[in-house]
């Protein structure tokens, strides 16, 4: 970890790829311009965690190295026990300045976002109100191109450092596939009505059971303008505020009959 | 399975705490007055896996018969994981008239909605439009009393079928823990503002090594009346309509400097 300077930043890292992951250490080489950065993250791929924590078996952390020499902690733990364990046991408190959660290999856009590890951190740091942010990639292959990610990640932390970063709120940053030249620009979005139609094949394994695997796609039921799923098609980058207050308050008159 | 009637509800009844779960049995006895029930049902607990779903080995599904003759399927899933099965595998997209998970071993009211397996369940059946709810008790106990829970949840069942249900939505029903005469009623509540506060004790192994385990208590930031855990600290059944659009739409504005 290199040394900081008094008014540089503390900034956590995390993802859900885990620690073998390009997409994590694109992040934290631009983590590294804006502060100090303590990088906590999973010892495998933790993907479609979402905000799930670990009850069931005791959580370990062990301190490494990468290849370049970078330090870091690395977990049995999902994504949401790795910003826990980093606040608490790592850092002991001390008062972190902006929590990041990425770079995804893969989309969280739309109702992925309720899925996604990579989000699922991103929102648990919020809970504390740090200003937390996740990146996506739409590229699923684990020798994904970051570079015109890394360039977008730069731009959006160095204006979210610059501005009053809203309360217990986490940004959902969804980045297109390409070169930074075609890339549009940068949309505030809400998240695009849809989800996710399973398609579960049946296999037979060698000795003639069956087994399932999930995949799917995206059925999108939006008819308005603005979504996340819009802008991503016409090549912004989608920047979307998260909150965790599920309450349909829209409905709660309508179950008024419960009461009696 | 008890053979159907025509007229009757097709009902899906998942958990998270697995099939040795009293409040599994407790909730299929209430849901089998109303139809045609299919159980599917993780193959050990699954308490806090959220919205997760299971990439990385493949799912296996067994059909079983409980100690009292009921069948059911068991999986090596997440709760997620056992909704999306019993609609595509078990069922092969029979439309399914009900969805209801728990009863669970403890509360999940506040925050605890989002790290909740159960509702993670009844959520993903909202997601298709499917009326859904989930049941929790007060009461983490594996010998917790479901007596006054399955009174409760047989009454919200009837009313809920009688009534039309809101789309894409599932209901949070937490109820707290003591005989039905202590019940005061029910009441239509918001998610209570708060958070998981972590105590993360250090604990040392046979070999000296460090381990984690999750421990905390909840952190009420609320101020405001009609939350969750006002209602059940004053003993009445807590029922929250929850929706899926994560979007802070109060902050988009507040972000626009991100566009420029």
């Amino acid at each position: 970890m290199r040394q900081a300077n008094r008014d540089e930043k503390l900034i956590l890292v995390t993802n859900d790829d885990g620690y073998e992951a390009a997409g994590l250490w694109a992040l934290v080489k631009v983590a590294r311009k804006f502060g100090e950065v303590v990088v906590i993250t999973p010892d495998g791929p933790r993907s479609a965690m979402s905000h799930a924590i670990t009850m069931h078996h005791p959580l370990r952390i062990k301190e490494c190295v990468n290849e370049e020499k970078i330090s870091y902690y690395r977990t049995n733990g999902t994504p949401v026990d790795c910003v826990k364990l980093g606040q608490k046991v790592i850092l002991r408190n001390r008062k972190i300045d902006l929590a990041l959660s990425g770079i995804n290999h893969g989309s969280n856009s739309s109702i992925s976002l309720l899925y996604s590890g990579t989000m699922g951190a991103a929102i648990e740091a919020s809970f504390e109100n740090i200003p937390a942010i996740g990146f996506s990639l739409l590229d699923y292959s684990s020798d994904a191109d970051f570079e015109a990610s890394a360039i977008i990640c730069e731009q959006i932390i160095e204006k979210v450092l610059q501005h009053p970063f809203p309360s217990h709120i986490a940004l959902n940053v969804n980045i297109p596939k390409g070169k930074i030249k075609e890339i549009k620009g940068i949309k505030i979005t809400r998240q695009t009505r849809g989800y996710w139609h399973e398609d579960l094949v049946e296999h037979f394994d060698s000795f003639g059971k069956p087994y399932y695997w999930l995949t799917g796609h995206l059925e999108n039921m939006d008819t308005e303008k603005g979504g996340c799923e819009e802008a991503l098609k016409d090549h912004y980058v989608s920047v979307q505020p998260v909150q965790h207050d599920l309450t349909a308050y829209q409905y709660m008159n309508d179950l008024k009959f419960l009461e009696k």
